[in-house]
């Protein structure tokens, strides 16, 4: 018996080994009752370890293939399972299916692979690209201290079939946190999901039938565009202003088209960073009350307050029941982990739970209870302290080095908190362009084409700036700038043409 | 400063006296620049430990409500953003959205809620309505020693944002296992699901538009009828036979409807244990490539195989890449992890990892870093080999006990693996009002209703066997099979009336 083993492959030696016997008992060169080598000898004649052989025939006695009495050795008892025919076959023209045809509508969808998009960087790339949390001010030690508590003490719990509600514990962690923000929720008003894109992908199949419109803020965080916009529902995109969403334009949306619901985030709105004024969402409360719209509102930023007072968010002021908030752990540390939430009125909660098993069962247990684990002793909060200082220091780091670096044609606004800058260039500029030139000098953002439902304000772009220590914002923004003042010049000159083409072809 | 905390709310102490500041000062009982009480008084008057009230003072502080400077004390700085208009607010009728009309359609789907139906049982109850594995098979300290080992390795990484076709070790791993199996597939050929139930959702979301027509095995799984017979799209129900699914209907259903996909489990049926040959296996994917009808092939029970060869699976035969296999760890031991994944042609894992990046980013890492971790090191093999010879000793002894309890008139499969059998009674049985019978003397089962689109064979039913000790199979079928017994003489006597009703009083 002999063959050659693949030593480059991925596939394990024992596993060729097997997979060689198979191919020989299938071609006919081995037959039942013939006898395997002995371990030893094969073991010789492959130049492996003994162990190998015996792992690879172990598996094949597992599979019935072979039988080992002792005394007498391993013998073929068993024919695998093969292709009956696949001598004729081999020769026959295999032609692949064509998958392609199959999903073409989903490249509809620009926004799906954005977050893959640059995901081979070099470096020493600068990226103002991602809202994400800085993963090293998290004590990660702690943490896996936290994740080993949460095993002990739950035990086989970890791996039984768990609540499709979540951990009954999260639950209630979170509902005491929604207390203090002035949220009466009683944990069976809250559900579990896999960070707050499953929200969003959960309220849309319980509350969006096709044909349905859709009230979205414009710009927006794109993977709710991808869930809202692009799934055969109306959208209704409405602007936002210096103020947050416009209000006028919502109560003309919500009498003209009558939407199922009104999708917002209304503390530093992603992208722009805007937070809507108390005022303005009690006004917004009153027309979703008057017009009978719920509203959808993602609070996911909220917690990364760097100045100012708190506002209460619209689940707080919500006297009816109407307000569904979203939110998760992503955005205060751990984005890996894919834990979020949605609270709302306990009969509209309790139908999320049933649609939540359709489309996954539950959220992993173990997520969850490593993360109660970490609250409850008050980790996390020391945590987000911590963290807000961090991200308050570069926020500024990427105002102080915008005001130096960039002209005076720009603008952009100084949230009070959240993850990034919403920069305003003159019109007729283009960001897609600008990102294909930054991209060349290693320096990352998100163009303003990302956030848009329909036509994209093309002289817009976001900077995130959570996890780029100061001196690489103050290199990048340099970069950025430069490349800004370039095309501002060029612009006076003559109007920029085919922006969008140079972008795809990078990507 | 007055007030009385609730001892017996699920808020903790402290949260209930930010609350109540938070409430004085919107109802202007305090205002900005008054002085609190120190914590020391305040923690007297309440009746609670000192450091309860300085933790709320630094909740107000963080949150700019109160300030304090060290020898001045704490003042009331900021007033938090409560509904300005609260006390008309009060005094008028505040009425609760109606939720239930937005989520009416929803109530067509009766799989909803099944896996919740009877989660509140009696502690004698002998269950043989769950085909899940048995947990206190898994050796639970080793699997925490596993998820610590992969914590430790991974370390940051485990928080941070994380690859959408999933980790890349345990994608690596499982090419490996498919390879013993058979099957060629690259690790970038594999995407790491939420358990198979995410499998199912993302290929139906995938792949199937509004109109297409979906082919089904009847009676089948009951969480793939709810996505692929409940979604607005056609089903075409193909019967299941004594030899598997029906292959004249296949070829029927494929002529006549042109479905967009074929979703079936060749091995192990779920509900009816059936596997099928090898040689309708070939006769399936021809017809699959004949009209190109693309197959998934859930593959969930095939490792649970407790006699006779292994017959490769639909996946292994295919030479096209029309076949896409899905299964998950959720069977061999961890139904709360949520790790499933799905294989098939490169270009469409590639777009299924777009759409997965819709429904919720990724899978978390930390699940399956611990998975990886448990199975690189040979535990899980050892797991099975354990767990296989265990469901095949209750396999056997509920065999058995039908054999001793049950009437001449039934009759039932012995499956060469699996987590079922699958009981015919006679004609003009209602399986649906046995179990309301076997519910009250405390057995449970799964009847044929749960697992048919369109009308259900009424006379059957499934009886799963991993999670019930061999005396507790002995006690539970003896128990069945009097109620059996006695319906049949019923039977003999009268038809069946009202069976649907009995059952849904009792949900």
């Amino acid at each position: 018996m002999i063959f050659e083993l693949n030593r480059d492959s991925h596939v394990p030696l024992y596993a060729q080994i097997v997979g060689r016997v198979r191919e020989m008992i299938t071609s006919g060169a081995l037959k039942v009752g013939d006898r395997l080598p002995a371990s030893r000898d094969l073991a010789k004649t492959l130049g492996v370890n003994r162990n190998t052989v015996a792992y690879a025939y172990e598996e094949l006695e597992a599979d019935a293939i072979v039988s080992s009495q002792v005394g007498r050795g391993t013998y073929i008892s068993g024919v695998p399972g093969t292709p009956s025919r696949s001598a004729p076959r081999a020769k026959r023209e295999i032609s692949a299916y064509p998958w392609e045809a199959d999903f073409a509508h989903l490249r509809s969808d620009p926004w799906l692979g954005g977050m893959l998009r640059f995901k081979h960087l070099a470096g020493n790339t600068v990226s103002f690209a991602y809202s994400l949390p800085q993963a090293d001010l998290l004590p990660i030690e702690k943490f896996r201290a936290a994740i080993d508590r949460a095993a002990r003490r739950e035990g086989r719990r970890l791996i039984e079939m768990g609540d499709s509600l979540g951990y009954a514990p999260l639950r209630e962690y979170l509902a005491t946190q929604m207390a203090l923000c002035g949220i009466k929720a009683s944990p069976d008003e809250i559900l579990i999901t896999n960070g707050c894109q499953q929200a969003i992908s959960l309220l849309q199949g319980a509350l969006i039938q096709p044909g349905d419109g859709v009230a979205i803020e414009n710009p927006t965080y794109s993977g709710a565009l991808s869930v809202f916009c692009r799934g055969g529902q109306k959208f209704i995109p409405i602007p936002v202003d210096d103020n947050g969403i416009n209000l006028n334009l919502v109560e003309e949306a919500f009498s003209r088209h009558a939407p199922k619901l009104l999708y917002t985030i209304p503390t530093f709105q992603n992208p722009t960073g805007i937070t809507t004024s108390l005022s303005s969402r009690h006004q917004l409360l009153d027309l979703s009350i008057k017009y009978r719209v719920p509203i959808i509102e993602d609070d996911i930023y909220s917690e990364l307050r760097y100045d100012g007072p708190a506002v209460p968010s619209l689940k707080a002021l919500d006297e009816h029941g109407i307000v569904i908030q979203i939110s998760s752990f992503s955005k205060i540390g751990f984005p890996g982990l894919r834990v979020g939430w949605i609270v709302g009125a306990r009969e509209l909660i309790q139908q999320l739970a049933l649609l939540k098993q359709k489309l996954d069962l539950h959220t992993a247990t173990l997520t969850q209870a490593a993360i109660y684990e970490f609250s409850r002793h008050g980790l996390l909060a020391r945590h987000m302290k911590r963290a807000r200082k961090t991200y308050r220091d570069r926020r500024d780091a990427m105002v102080a080095a915008l005001e130096r670096h960039f002209p005076e044609e720009a603008s952009w606004n100084h949230p009070e908190g959240g993850m990034a800058l919403w920069v305003r260039l003159p019109e007729g500029f283009d960001t897609d362009q600008l990102l294909v030139q930054a991209y060349e000098k290693g320096v990352l953002f998100s163009p303003a084409s990302h956030f848009y439902a329909g036509a994209a304000r093309r002289n817009l772009l976001r900077l995130s700036f959570t996890i780029t220590p100061p001196d690489a914002i103050e290199t990048g923004i340099r970069t950025l700038g430069a490349l800004v003042k370039r095309e501002i010049a060029g612009l006076r000159r003559r109007p920029l043409q085919q922006a969008a083409e140079g972008f795809k072809a990078l990507v």
